[in-house]
């Protein structure tokens, strides 16, 4: 059994790291297509050894594929998705549009995979990158012992704005170099050796939305109980974001038995050597398909308290890797509706 | 009546910057002296419109001056910080190696002046830059609602660990660029493009000395009550400390109080506009006096929780600027014990 997969969003940083997992993993495909914005229509992007022609979107027939991985920003998946699903496409949108309806599945497959027996509207969504490498952090502990209230200040990489994000570190840096003028366009202020406390657009409350993510999609991935609150902040690293994940459970916990739960869990890697060199930073995960956890202590200032840093790769597992394990559990759970013709 | 001052630790990045305030602020100097190390002895350094050689502080003669402000690091000032005030020089150190000793104050001037008032063993220590910015911000906050317990992570930049990190991370940058192998030496790992989460040793409770001071420093200069807990990162940034705090308190506090507390406190400037650029950021604080707080939020997880961020410049503010205000407030209060012949 195999599978036409569409890309969408294709010349992006993420849609380019989908067709790279797709390909690292050998994803049964009998097709790929890759599909972006008229503008990119006619360039060439590569997939495994091959190199593959952007297709327009806007003129993209869905019928007849079988998976969309989409990530071509939140505006365009409210309009293309839908069309792609009515089409018989089953969707695994990476933006942030459709995340919280109630119908939709917000997955982690090491986390919710249960919640993907409930596809109604042909629409999977992929989670925020900074909530992904949390959940699959927390979900063993949470089992085990109960996670009540999370504290997160968070080190995220410019890629999580995309590729202009990390053209723009990288013009910035080179102006510090030269000194040349910076003149900050994606980012509000300089990112170059600066950090930014500002990730998506002011909430009400206060808070960004990125922040808002952070609680809102734990909850409805892990548990609708958990309470998190989340600091984001952007740093001048091109790839890999950082956690540093202040935890209260509702049983007691030891660093120990956090760390042998921890290696026992799917989808995580425990590197936490209390000496120099012995911790995982964004650099070290680059690449990579793990969530890092190190740095594991106790927090003797609250009742069952616990502090880790957790490091992933944001465009594979917090993105690319995860649309591509949503796929792969929903063709190993046979919930594709219509297997390739 | 005017002071004869000794800068001890002259020619690097917090000396320096101690001999730009000094001269600044128009401390009342009869004489200035720059000492360092005998392989420094004999460079020359700036003091406002001159210029001054480095003497050897192994020669160096304390008898006759009235103020030393060193920062030559902590196994130096062990030594000949006691050397200096047994010499009837009131020492005001900016290292850590006195800075729990129970006879010695340790003074943020906005915060606990006080505490100058037991000056025993000719000592004064000044407290770490990344405690020093967050008592500044805590203090007012304290006073009128009692902080309980708090939750911090830091964004610290590479001049927190002298010129050598600085020069560090420039010449990284650099090797990133023209695509040459990076060779940590000061840092762990590659701090260019990078987080690392470890900033001075590993104590035995799994913690870096770096988060430990936070915890123990603010206790002794603010409440000895109050629960700190800290994580600690470094950060590709020059200048400037920013951290993500989360406070609980034991009264109930809203934003607009919170603010309002914060804009008529000594030392604070806040600018927290929740829009695009409203925010203040390690660039916008180098060079400047103020500790800055901006997002200001309610933390509806926890009872009387409100977070902020708060940035300063730590060669100013958070080293030779505090220096410096507690050597004027060692002269205003008539402190001195000896004044200069």
């Amino acid at each position: 059994m195999s599978y036409r997969v569409a890309v969408v969003g294709a010349t992006g940083a993420v849609g380019r790291e989908m067709l790279k997992t797709l390909a690292e993993r050998n994803f049964p495909v009998k097709e790929v297509a890759a599909v972006a914005s008229g503008r990119s229509a006619g360039a060439q992007v590569s997939f495994g050894e091959s190199v593959l022609t952007v297709q327009s979107l806007e003129k993209f027939d869905f019928t007849g594929w079988d998976i969309g991985l989409f990530s071509p920003g939140a505006s365009v998946s409210a309009v293309h998705a839908p069309r792609a699903a009515q089409a018989g496409c089953l969707v695994i949108d990476n933006t942030s549009h459709f995340r919280m309806e109630p119908d939709v599945p917000l997955v982690v497959p090491e986390v919710n995979p249960q919640a993907l027996a409930r596809i109604r509207r042909g629409i999977i969504a992929n989670p925020n990158c900074s909530t992904i490498q949390m959940v699959v952090a927390l979900k063993p502990l949470h089992d085990r012992f109960g996670v009540r209230r999370v504290v997160v200040a968070t080190y995220q990489s410019v890629s999580g704005a995309g590729k202009e994000g990390m053209d723009e570190l990288w013009a910035e840096s080179r102006a510090v170099f030269v000194n040349d003028p910076v003149k900050p366009e994606h980012f509000t202020k300089q990112i170059a050796f600066n950090v930014i406390p500002h990730i998506d657009r002011f909430m009400d409350d206060g808070s960004t939305k990125e922040e808002w993510k952070m609680t809102v999609e734990t909850r409805k991935i892990l548990d609708p109980e958990i309470k998190v609150f989340a600091t984001c902040v952007r740093v001048p690293v091109f790839i890999g974001h950082a956690e540093a994940v202040h935890v209260e459970f509702a049983q007691p916990i030891s660093v120990g038995e956090a760390r042998a739960v921890l290696r026992a869990a799917p989808g995580v890697t425990v590197l936490d050597e209390r000496e120099d060199g012995g911790y995982v930073t964004p650099l070290d995960a680059q690449g990579e398909d793990a969530t890092f956890v190190s740095r594991i202590r106790r927090d003797p200032t609250v009742e069952h308290g616990l502090a880790f840093w957790c490091v992933s790769d944001n465009l594979r597992k917090g993105a690319a890797l995860n649309a591509v394990q949503i796929a792969e559990t929903v063709v190993a759970q046979g919930l594709l509706a219509r297997p390739a013709a």
